[in-house]
């Protein structure tokens, strides 16, 4: 492997020309015309223009990004994280080229984004999976019993909601068979489809996910979890690593389930098992994310180990250099997402970074996209930086996580930061004793 | 008053010419480059352009309101809601020019636009108020004197602080001595100013607010109350009257109370006293807003009475046409906001509506500002019409809401429908256990 076309943009673009440029690897960076100013693209050896902002037209166009590979005789392609990196036809479609594809096998692609797919591969394995949602529900009675069979408290969903829309808790009988007629109504009258599923409903639950590799030999190493549940509607702001929340035996049992998920697909390269854990530590399976994660970083600083220079190891045929019991926690590492938003509405604010200054201290590493100049377009994903500290103990992360944000300089745009620093102050939160319900609960509380 | 202009736009700007019209009254529409095309301009009986869309050049810009009314010889301004309402300097300058401004004396609305006052004045008027907060506390021992005077839980908030962040709650001692220092260097270091209060912390609290209407002549009445607990981030979703957690003889106090709150400043004009009400039906004042409430239809449809006619009616002097105890809860009446905004994710839905059919149906009073073809622009609020339902009961009501909400054809943008159909069919919104926790709590929940 000589170069590396990286097909993706901002600090994940920058990040992977890091570790290239450490192994003497060539990149070339493609970009739309609204990033040709970003650091990213004056960092790689070669830059090709791929097309306007709308990401259809430039990242993800295929057509673009394989002939900007062919023109620069790039011989493997990283697809980074979002975008096409999980994209089963692209994937192929740069192996039929004749190109490496930084990643696992397309059809485990494939397989890993179909949820019911998925779902039933991890089952047949031994994975646990949430009880319930196979199948669809044509009857109240079939609902009914359904609920019975995995018990109660089960989320009644129309198969077209999501997000809180076209879903409702029943905790016993008389209230699902209340539900049932009223939110099928509603899923007809308001998506033209009525499919209904019945599914345990996890209360309280944690978002953890373990990193996994797995190289072309068969091998397969987990690189311990990293728990994420600080979410705000589905999107992660904070990630750490240990989990504060999992004691040894756990921590254990959830690492072999993901080994056994990966071995289950044969997986080669990086990825992660996501599971979601109840309150008496019982997880189940929740997807498999076939790519580096925009997380990933907080691994890298736990464990010492690069994961970048392990997708291109992989890639290259090689065997994993690193054995199981090397694999510890050296440090306690977390990750800050830094966004340009409004702390208090959560609202985008695009704009241009008059300054830009992230905290240059110890143990604390700034992962971003941008300089001071730089305009925060509506076009992508408004993340401008991760921050990831980390710290001998828990304790020592969060205090130094405190003073990153607290010194973490930025001007001209809104940033999610004063929001970080609360969250980081919480006393919850400081006690590790948090769920994904954690950002919503602290909303309802200041919302007199 | 023979013709009034209206310093407003969208459907409050419908809502004031509806009146007029039936009344006799010419009206006179002001309007940006971006709403020259809006139902409201061509409604009017005439319409000045003003200036491009951004509000200080157009909507806030004094001197070209008060050019267009001396322009077309109208005799009165109303100033509708938001914009300059609330402006003191504005409906000072409006009298200054000889032009009724039909709201309140400029005195009252600079009174009662400053937190600080209002919460002076009402508590020598013996209207309850959130007890702590006046002074700012200077050393720890001051905060906890503070607390315990007042009574645990209490909230501590930096005074640059607001929506969650710079504040936490505290239920004993030890947590605010702990909070102290750490929550006061977070103010100093994020917004330069570490100035602290102390209050009361009202757990699970309910919004109710009461319609008051006061004449020249001395006479203040009010016209019940509307229940606006229902509110994401401080922002009204849907509200109702009557409330369903009041017992009559709360109502009653809370009701003498706003009636005792305008008359402490002479209010003159129909004008809006809010109060937050506890789990054990304890109320205290929370502001005053001084110019017709966005949700006042509630009362309309609740007590057939017409509010922007009882403000035409008040500024030419007249004497309340109503007597206090006419005054009743006819139906039970429901206003729904419709917004473009992304019914998931709460972000706006800025683009222009294809197709736009708002329910016809009996009950189902339609307050909207756009039609099929409209822009909706990023400039403006994103409110595109209220639905006010009323039903004989709060059942009736709440199905009708249903029924109008399945009904209302739009395409071209997302609306927050589905959102307001999972409210209205929600098993604690339809038992009336509401508190302003509602929609974050539930958020929480459907966060798996």
């Amino acid at each position: 492997m000589r170069k590396v076309l990286i097909a993706n943009r901002g600090e994940i673009a920058r990040r992977i020309i890091r570790t290239c440029r450490a192994e003497g690897v060539a990149t070339v960076a493609v970009y739309s015309d609204a990033d040709s100013e970003l650091p990213f693209v004056k960092e790689a050896d070669e830059a090709v223009h791929i097309g306007p902002p709308p990401v259809p037209h430039s990242y993800l166009n295929v057509e673009a990004i394989i002939r900007a590979a062919k023109d620069t005789g790039a011989d493997a392609i990283h697809p980074g994280y979002g975008l096409l990196s999980e994209n089963e036809a692209f994937a192929r479609r740069v192996q039929e080229e004749g190109i490496v594809f930084i990643g696992p096998a397309p059809e485990v692609i494939g397989q890993m984004g179909d949820k019911l797919t998925a779902r039933r591969i991890m089952q047949q394995a031994g994975v646990p999976v949430v009880p319930g949602g196979e199948d669809s529900v044509e009857t109240v009675d079939e609902a009914a019993d359904v609920a019975a069979s995995i018990g109660y408290p089960v989320m009644l969903k129309a198969s077209a909601g999501g997000g809180g829309i076209g879903m409702q808790i029943c905790r016993d009988e008389a209230s699902l068979r209340q539900a049932y007629q009223s939110l099928r109504g509603r899923a007809k009258a308001y998506f033209g489809n009525d499919a209904m599923y019945v599914e345990k409903y996890v209360e309280r639950p944690r978002h953890i996910e373990v990193q996994i590799a797995g190289d072309q030999h068969g091998t397969v190493l987990h690189l311990l979890e990293r728990e994420c549940s600080i979410q705000r509607r589905h999107q992660k702001v904070l990630e750490e690593s240990p989990s504060p929340f999992l004691d040894p035996e756990t921590r254990e049992q959830l690492c072999q389930s993901a080994v056994l998920a990966a071995k289950a697909v044969s997986y080669t390269g990086v990825g992660t098992v996501e599971f979601i854990v109840d309150e008496s530590k019982q997880f189940y399976f929740l997807e498999m994310n076939t790519r580096l994660q925009v997380e990933h970083p907080v691994t890298e600083e736990m464990t010492g180990l690069d994961l970048v220079s392990m997708q291109l190891s992989i890639a290259r045929g090689e065997r994993l250099g690193v054995k199981q019991e090397e694999i510890k926690a050296q440090r306690h590492a977390i990750e800050l997402r830094v966004y340009a938003e409004d702390p208090v509405s959560f609202l985008p604010s695009p704009g241009t970074i008059s300054l830009y200054q992230p905290p240059a201290m110890e143990h604390v590493r700034i992962d971003d996209g941008v300089q001071s100049g730089t305009q925060v377009t509506p076009f992508y994903d408004p993340m401008i930086a991760k921050v990831i500290v980390s710290g001998a103990t828990r304790d020592e992360a969060v205090e130094r996580g405190i003073a990153a944000m607290q010194n973490f300089q930025i001007a001209g745009i809104k940033t999610n930061i004063p929001f970080l620093l609360e969250v980081l102050s919480d006393g919850r939160f400081r006690q590790g004793q948090y769920t994904t319900w954690f950002i919503q609960e602290r909303a309802a509380q200041s919302n007199n």
